[in-house]
């Protein structure tokens, strides 16, 4: 993946489907070594959202390449003193090797990689969540051997999480079919984008039917269904989203090999239910350690150490 | 100490007698040692009370081994948005080698352990506080060349520390004595539970007599009167704990070479003087450093490096 | 710089003017070299302020020498508790190998110092930045070639970041004069000491006058006018430093080839304007770089290892 040496990764769409393939093979390859490229760079991590899976998840996978990871949390810094955001970048720039962002504008990561010359990497916003779409993808593939030609069904918001596994399944040649309430469909442009690079090739659906979205499905994905800063929703939105519940009875209606993803944390009893997060189909636990592997690689790439 | 890998240290009682006597060995070697054995591993530190000694003497233990610590402070990750212990603990053991705790509820970190691989260790909860044992030990063994047949009396709050004494003690062969006020006894399943590993052969006794306590007593020890969480009651407590301060008068009633112990932080004039906190008979410093030695000692070993 | 072992650095007059000279000479090599001298050491970072470029800067300086940097937020910490300094810094002496410390009063830091026996340094007091002039004196020395015979001016408030310039410039032959409005003079004890070093040999002036004391300069250099903790302030002072305002006006009036420094944050429209800060007489970025490779080479010389 010398190809990905200085690069940002804002999107998905910021690689080439081929990149995307090996970056997942790179993953896999590096998952399954005793011995791991020596890598000993510093990794910032500016978040402005709590976090346990992509802080750790980061850190340990720049801990096992040789580096190391500094908490940037900005409550502690000048950033909530009204620092510009263009300045931060400047200053951050110059003593870190790459760092890790997760905010809830697009618009403030893609500023902050304007005026850093580091490579960037997209942690989490509100329109995507690229990394963790590379866990997924990396997650299916352990599981059928191939990712072209299965079918995930996300059930659900039409957020973040749902953009990013529309360019990602579209670009691995999975179909994608995304089932949300009428009012939290996905962004369009992004499943027009999606549309373009599946080129007919593979199915990207966008409906309000989750049974369906599950036919036939060989993955069933949700998230939760107010994210943060959602909270507030959350009583509006628990009525409308009750249909698309992950519950025994959906997942009957699907493959009846189909696992089931979620990117934690998990609301039982709201988008999934207990015995199928807990259950033999479930692979949240796994798909979780993908962040690290595909992490892991996405820095050794973008460092030049894979 | 290959015994202990892979192994829990919830409580001392899950050490055998043989493998706390051979901890402390192990720790007394490493601490005289130019070269540490090399352990890069990952260790996470979830706590969830404020922290000096804990923090800092794990973190510096870690490093020293080759290895990192990270902090998991619970108020910047999903565990302060309600997801449940079971699952945070299902995912960091995905991305860490090793977990030591600080919680409150003994329950708390036994849920974390059941639900992680990865070892856990005890950084502190309500009922135990094992390392901070282990390093009191160390400072006995090396003021007095043995453990076995000093007498180590605590005086004040029947707590975490106490209980901790009471079995580290008993599985050492020192004597132990606990004096408290009415009401702040120790756990009485601690005290039988040290008593049994004691089995006539040492000294296991609680007693609300402060003066008949500190008799040829090797080692005065004592902690806050009202740990964290317990300020509230401080009004309360002061009077009745008071003719249980460590003070000159109350020294000069032990062995005319005893030591002054206190796993800090110290409140002068309350549970101790300044002029004993300070005098030449404190080891307090030495404890303290001692936290970093056992906790090095005890990762070494359950990481399969000592 | 192996007179620097085991030394506080608390203040730029804790070294001879040789060793200041001698400290930016390494740093200048030291950022040249592919390979960095290796230094496996713990720094504590004590901080009671909020910090972007201090924090990271010294954490990527310890990171690149091979050790790591452990932040010692307060809030997280017994001091909180109000656990004596002195005590803190007796135990934190046992897990690290320095510290850096950032809080208001000088007294604490020496209190700290006074009590620990591992290297501290001021990472920032409310009399003195000695970290900042010497990233300063070292940008200046990359643009100039030579630091002795320039002339720097400061203008706005006469605060820590002054108070380190005059200091340092004086001891590096540099002319040095600080303008600032009535009322917000620098520490008179500090300039007397700058004339003291300076002997004559440079110049050492503190005015009113912005006009005059930027003639011929070639170094213009301001910070806030209201640092952390005057912010209730901002209001009055703002009319009161607005001739001391960094802007094309001011900066036509200083050598043609002057360049711009800031220690940053810059609170743009106030002490500096937006056209200045991002012209091509800037070097701010370069300046705040700088922080990184003097503290690199302090570290390096403090632990044993330059």
């Amino acid at each position: 993946m010398t190809g990905l040496i200085g690069r940002d990764f804002l999107s998905l769409a910021d690689l080439s489907p081929e990149e995307v393939r090996g970056l997942l093979h790179l993953a896999a390859e590096m998952k399954g070594r005793k011995v791991t490229p020596h890598c000993p760079k510093l990794l910032g991590l500016v978040f402005s959202k709590a976090s346990t899976r992509t802080r750790v998840s980061f850190s340990a996978a720049m801990f096992q390449l040789g580096g190391q990871a500094i908490d940037l949390n900005p409550s502690v810094t000048q950033v909530s003193r009204g620092e510009p955001l263009a300045d931060t970048a400047r200053v951050l720039d110059r003593y870190l090797d790459v760092v890790a962002i997760r905010t809830f504008a697009q618009e403030d990561l893609e500023t902050f990689a304007r005026y850093a010359e580091i490579p960037v990497i997209n942690a989490l916003t509100d329109l995507a969540h690229p990394c963790q779409a590379l866990a997924d993808l990396l997650t299916v593939r352990e599981q059928f051997g191939r990712i072209e030609g299965t079918t995930l069904t996300y059930v659900g918001d039409g957020n973040n999480v749902a953009h990013s596994l529309l360019l990602g399944c579209a670009m691995t040649g999975a179909n994608v079919r995304v089932a949300t309430p009428q009012g939290f469909e996905p962004n369009p442009d992004i499943v027009e984008k999606a549309k373009a690079i599946a080129n007919g090739r593979s199915e990207v659906t966008v409906t309000q039917d989750p049974i369906a979205a599950v036919k036939d499905a060989n993955v069933l994905y949700t998230d939760v269904w107010a994210s943060m800063g959602q909270e507030s929703e959350a009583d509006d939105r628990l009525p409308r989203f009750q249909p698309y519940q992950i519950n025994n009875d959906l997942l009957a209606k699907a493959d009846s090999e189909a696992i089931v993803l979620h990117c934690l944390p998990a609301h039982r009893g709201e988008e999934i239910t207990e015995s199928v997060l807990e259950g033999d189909r479930s692979r949240v636990w796994d798909q979780a350690e993908n962040r690290m592997h595909v992490q892991k690689a996405l820095l050794a790439s973008i460092l030049g150490a894979a």
